[in-house]
């Protein structure tokens, strides 16, 4: 069912939470992405089943919608043996007057070992983390950050690069609202990429620049540069309070086109975190095409999260 | 926990999806329904679990509202050993914008092995049979096929019977909506039986009879010719838009009723794939008597579903 | 992964299924509650994983929103290496006209060897339990009781005290509307403790003293005499039909505060089944206090349905 390899337990990993990228170091974030290669490897592309963690429990517990992520934790915690259980806001008895961190400390109880959490409030996972004894995993704290994402993202583009430092990396659109680019931004800057923000005005924060990143209005003007684009999604369901260019305005600016693709460097890779919207941030002849690394992405999740689950594992003497 | 019976793959079975059974040679209808009699027997009834498929996943895909076909497929899917998870339409990423072809490929990325869908739209497994490398099968799409559906009411009257060619079989109800007819229609010809479509006008095409088939608008006149009758539910939630008889006058043509079954042939079968509406079609004397296999079916949607999904993974090269 | 310890099947147990504690003999009272306590020491706390009831499969059939109760049986059953198979009322053949009995009896031909099952109607389980051959568990039949509960709660107080013979439990609070109460009434006085029903005249009705219960309406009265007291959540949501204290009211008179506790007995245990209104029944200080067990209560809801499940399993001679 799987290989011979074996995986040996990083010495020097010491971690007993996954919460965001920005206070890992290269190293952690090494061990992560090293220990993905290895746990893909051993799964057969992160198809087969491993006992690495039989016995063990691991507990979703989301506030937000998400079938894709929380099914990707699911079926990486059961890749490596483990149980999961749902729990979702809907129907819970948060709807009954309980407190957050009551719900939380209550699942623990049963006996989890991991806690893998989303909601819209940024640092909820770090609240959780000081107050639960099992392992916290983040998977996305409102706009704050989303650190598997982060870590399937780099994984993608080392696998296709043989590292990251010194790419010229650029996140395109919806800065504003992404998780999914602060994360990118923190991991990338980690490991020594150039990262450019870029996107409409509306949607870009200065704020970025005095933080000693490239910010860019103009994809065209960077295309020539970049060795890595990561599309985010224009997050429709949260524009109404803020002004915002029309969606034919966007694509008209910010759309990577076949047209685009063939004014960039050569063996761009082109990168979406998913759901796409056709015809929005990227057409079809590109999600299609050659340069896409989209599905290859989805997949690395499933690794990231076997990762990021066995290694904060190890931390609880398991 | 299982007996120690062995099961060989079958060297002529060469399909990799399940879409209809009207595309299926009676050859390929054989193995399916023999190959489901044995896994029933090795799993003591459907109860017990085997490990056929262990490392493997079987992915969820329903865009229509169902328990009991979407917990069938999953308890199949375990009893051989397989892990299996839940995709649903309600708070997924097509709600985001994302394409239904879109939504199959990130789930078969992941690394599933079967994609089980349903989905409003004909045709739709077939479309994404043509996109996936992994299996694809079909749990109803719209009016058109239900091909499990039609395998396990075949499985349940051929145990009754020992074969299905020269029995008169009756399928009685809402033809026009039901995916469950035109499984049967196709699959019980293909394997010889005689078929009558039954119904009021409203609801059967007199299209069928042009395709070969007896169409009868009455039930007591066909029924001291019937072997087998198959009580179609009526589907009250697609009614608004035909003229329709009023569910008392459909009770007085077509329910299947205690002085029914004694003008019937002896030892008649009586099958319905429910939901049952007791009062109805059935009432509840004959639901519950002698004749009835309604449970029986259930049961073996089991044993057809494990059959199906292990025979499609051999063309995997599990 | 677990402890070499091992379980004999006690040769006394006869029951089939768990439907309320009401029936139940002390003796089975006490087998069940011995059960939990061995099999919570054999999973290292609930928390690993044993395989003593693999290849068995527990429906979950619940017809109100439940997401504690419903995943603390699916893990007790994961635990003990069981699969689950979940059922809801919502999006279900229910929707489509089928009967309470026909749902159920159709999962069981699926091949299921306990249906565990909550409705709002009192007696459901007890209906299901003699239609159907499988064994039946009751989550909760609207306000008449919820076994397991109950259960838990005792072996919580048995954990700390030996035994319950002799102590002086209170019930304080929505008696009224509480499965939970009724199971610990019925339970605590199998085992021979003093139960005392407290709360709002418009929550506890007379008739409780008839049946020789102690009855109180002041917390502060008897507060001197309780060794345990169980505080039950006041269910807003079904307050609307009766004249009802305001939350204030209520919390003044009935809240647990660290001015209760000081009042109260050294070595008070305080529970309360979850989710618990901070502010309302209970105040920050106590349910985070020395004195508090309600995490405790949890971790024992899975050693009691493990033991529920693998008690009734055996009648099935698995």
């Amino acid at each position: 069912m799987s290989t011979a390899e074996t995986i040996e337990y990083p010495a020097n990993w010491t971690r007993r939470h996954l919460l965001d990228l920005e206070s890992l170091s290269s190293e952690e974030i090494v061990i992560l992405l090293d220990t993905a290669d290895k746990l893909k490897r051993m799964t057969d592309g992160c198809r087969r089943k491993l006992s690495l963690l039989t016995g063990l429990t691991c507990a979703n517990l989301f506030f937000e919608n998400s079938t894709r992520t929380r099914n990707s934790f699911s079926l990486a915690a059961k890749r490596l043996g483990a149980d999961t259980v749902e729990f979702s806001s809907a129907g819970s008895s948060v709807a009954k007057g309980e407190s957050f961190v009551d719900t939380a400390k209550t699942i623990e109880s049963m006996g989890v070992d991991w806690v893998v959490t989303r909601h819209s409030t940024p640092g909820t996972p770090h609240l959780l983390s000081r107050e639960l004894d099992c392992s916290v995993l983040n998977a996305g704290d409102g706009p704050h950050e989303h650190p598997t994402q982060g870590l399937l993202d780099m994984l993608t583009i080392r696998q296709h690069r043989g590292q990251i430092a010194g790419l010229t990396v650029a996140l395109v659109g919806d800065i504003a609202h992404s998780r999914t680019a602060r994360s990118n931004i923190w991991g990338l800057k980690k490991l020594g990429a150039h990262v450019i923000i870029c996107g409409p005005p509306t949607l870009v924060s200065q704020r970025w620049s005095e933080l000693g990143f490239e910010v860019s209005y103009s994809l065209d003007e960077i295309l020539p540069r970049c060795d890595v684009l990561n599309l985010l999604r224009i997050q429709f369901e949260r524009q109404s309070a803020r002004p915002f260019p029309s969606v034919q305005e966007y694509a008209a600016l910010y759309a990577m086109t076949g047209d685009r693709v063939r004014r960039s460097k050569d063996g761009i890779l082109i990168m979406a975190p998913g759901p796409i919207n056709r015809g929005v941030e990227i057409t079809p002849e590109v999600a299609d095409g050659p340069h896409s690394v989209i599905l290859e992405q989805v997949n690395n999740g499933i690794a990231v999260r076997m990762a990021a689950l066995w290694l904060l594992a190890g931390k609880q003497e398991v």
